[in-house]
């Protein structure tokens, strides 16, 4: 009798690549976990340019892109958020990513999640969806400061809080950023609820690069999550545009 | 200090929703949850004469349709699949939509769900999001047998299967349809487990007849689960079209 395949929802997936996750941000070596976008190669340029105002304005992970040719297009990886996820957990804490959604932004300030989907209850990736929803405004909020934008909410028991921030900092000297918040211990991140003795901690999702090329009508293909990449193969925006 | 609003889930919608069914089978009247579709009036027949393959190949809940004009565009109400969860509820069966999902049918056969999104974890419904993701196979499945289709999975306590089976044929004479599978206890529904002691029942997405419409490249604008209409006044395809 043929077994039926089981259904994978995406945080097993994000904990596979999480477990995989050897990024050495001293040494800017090691895998990094990040999201692929083909575009062709008629609309590169336009691509990066959209990139390199998303990354300009703080809502992306890293300025960080890996460019790969594949006969007509052009394949894109860039970092996702859920490596700072990783790099945490490599240095011991136990850190839970508990879903992707939607944070509204008034006056260039994060204000709450508007939508969300839990990765453990989902088999599609919760931003992948979001933004095929064309409900971001990206471009809003960059040109205005008022806008919405794609995010995600991780957990941590509260104990762990002082080398989270520790972590953060370090990681950020290396461009590697996109913090929204932070929470205090027991209280909600952007309107969201964390779990007792935990602190939330709200990142900017990696996928806005992509939202935006949307948003400007540039066809893309898009796969969030979809695998790791080694960091020191990757180039800053600067050198490709 | 501005409070955020709070993050509402799908989960809570429908029990909302399902609260307020009203359906006397019988009698044919009370209110049943429905989905809401918009259509320019250009592309009513066309729509129609889709929504009429739909519900003949069995993959809609229920023939009945209420149209109403609203300027240029024509508002469909159809029904949901929740009503069917509602009119248990209303009959004293603790029934718990679990989720909506994608299901494999080979050979007219469903066969497993291959995605699926828990209702109590999305703010955003389940089978809009899969929808937009462009994943159904509607047209194939009517075509061939072999498709991908959109449905549900709810849960009942297992010494309510007979109680759940008997109303699901009372409903299924009056044209109240759609259901894909009712478990044995504790065993799994297409491919997913159910909570011990259960039964898990899927049905077919009221959104099936939507989602064939936008294969066929018929723009529509369409919201799942979006209210409640009363049943007697909703009219039977066959004097629409």
């Amino acid at each position: 009798m043929k077994r039926a395949l089981p259904l994978v929802f995406t945080l097993s997936r994000i904990e596979n690549l999480m477990h995989q996750v050897s990024f050495d941000f001293a040494e800017m070596r090691g895998r990094i976990i990040t999201n692929t976008t083909r575009v062709d190669k008629k609309n590169l340029q336009e691509t990066l340019a959209v990139f390199f105002d998303v990354i300009s304005a703080g809502l992306a992970v890293s300025p960080l892109i890996m460019m790969e040719e594949e006969g007509r297009r052009i394949k894109l990886k860039t970092a996702c958020s859920l490596t700072i996820s990783g790099v945490m957990l490599k240095h011991g804490i136990p850190v839970r990513p508990k879903g992707g959604g939607l944070i509204e932004v008034v006056g260039r300030k994060p204000t709450r999640f508007t939508d969300m989907l839990m990765y453990w209850a989902t088999t599609v990736d919760p931003i992948d969806l979001l933004t095929a929803q064309g409900m971001t405004d990206i471009a809003g909020m960059m040109r205005t400061g008022n806008g919405r934008i794609l995010g995600n909410l991780q957990e941590a028991p509260f104990p762990a809080r002082d080398r989270i921030e520790e972590l953060l900092e370090q990681l950020s000297a290396v461009d590697f950023a996109g913090i929204l918040e932070l929470g205090d211990p027991n209280m909600d991140v952007l309107g969201v609820s964390v779990e007792r003795d935990h602190v939330g901690i709200a990142l900017v999702g990696g996928t806005n690069l992509v939202a935006a090329a949307q948003e400007a009508d540039i066809p893309v293909e898009h796969e969030s999550i979809s695998d790791l990449t080694e960091v020191s193969l990757m180039k800053h925006i600067d050198e490709l545009i």
